[in-house]
């Protein structure tokens, strides 16, 4: 049975959905093509009339979660909002909803060079945002920072043990400093 | 063959020795038992007589691996230089040889409780470490902070691709600030 162009694109899109927060979750390494496929209904066979490989996939799944991110951030408006929620319990408590870069620095490090260009692109996306917001002097080395302490932050509060008091505590430390760094700044 | 106690202590410790860097490098699920075995010099088989899982394996090498940077600190003495080479192109491109929460906080979120407690206490020692190094008063939040800078950092910096613009664009931006930072402190 042959479907439609326009249905191809619709099926295209929900494995790149389905993927974006999969690979958040899991990694990577951790999710199957068979997962995946499963997970936007469809059966493993249809992936490579889709995607010439699961990396082409990863690269592009993971661009599609910053571009996420870029469209919460516009809405957010303001940095406290957006910093409150990032440095979050309940995002951290959701990898597969939340920003990429701390759901996939560490896998991307060990991934081939196009999942890697996607995330430099993403992380360069941020940064660039970051800056136009904040005002003085060196903008885009405070953005840099910014981002590095959300991102940091966020990951070690996810590696401790979700009811251990570091958990709640780094959230807590980072949040500070990073409204205190944005205030300085207007 | 039976083998000495000393005997069986060193072949021990030299699996500990060789999945503390493994891990960090290509992550818990990276790494197959047989791997670490042979990394290490033995067979697969006789793994399970020095452990009951691989999963308690991993808990004591990311411990062992904590351990080993607190020596690091202690010998580098002061702060500057400790930060220079946390946050250094040679750091960025060894993390089996660098600090495990850079190398392994995204697998770790990923892992069962005795993993997470054993990221947990690093971290905490980090922290501590830090606070103790740091003048002033909150000297325990802006450990915190310090430590997410770092460990951020780093983590983005290797993300992207080694030859691209934000590898160092961001190790230095992170490490000027995380400098200025302690500066302030002393």
């Amino acid at each position: 049975m042959r479907i439609s162009k326009e249905q191809a694109a619709e099926n295209r899109e929900r494995v790149v959905e389905a993927a974006s927060g999969l690979f958040r979750e899991r990694g990577f390494d951790g999710v199957a093509v068979a997962d995946l496929m499963r997970a936007a209904g469809f059966t493993h066979g249809g992936f490579y009339n889709h995607f010439p490989t699961k990396e082409a996939l990863s690269a592009e799944a993971l661009s599609r979660a910053f571009e996420e991110m870029a469209g919460v951030r516009a809405k957010a408006a303001d940095m406290p909002e957006m910093l409150s929620g990032y440095l979050s319990k309940a995002a951290r408590r959701a990898p597969g909803k939340t920003c990429p870069a701390a759901a996939l620095a560490g896998d991307v490090a060990r991934q081939p060079a196009p999942i890697r260009e996607a995330f430099a692109d993403g992380v360069a996306g941020m940064i660039e945002n970051f800056a136009d917001q904040i005002e003085g002097p060196d903008a885009r080395a405070r953005a840099t920072v910014l981002l590095a302490q959300m991102v940091g932050g966020l990951m070690l509060s996810r590696g401790v043990p979700d009811d251990h008091p570091l958990a709640d505590g780094i959230l807590k430390a980072v949040l500070a400093d990073c409204l205190a760094g944005i205030r300085v700044a207007a």
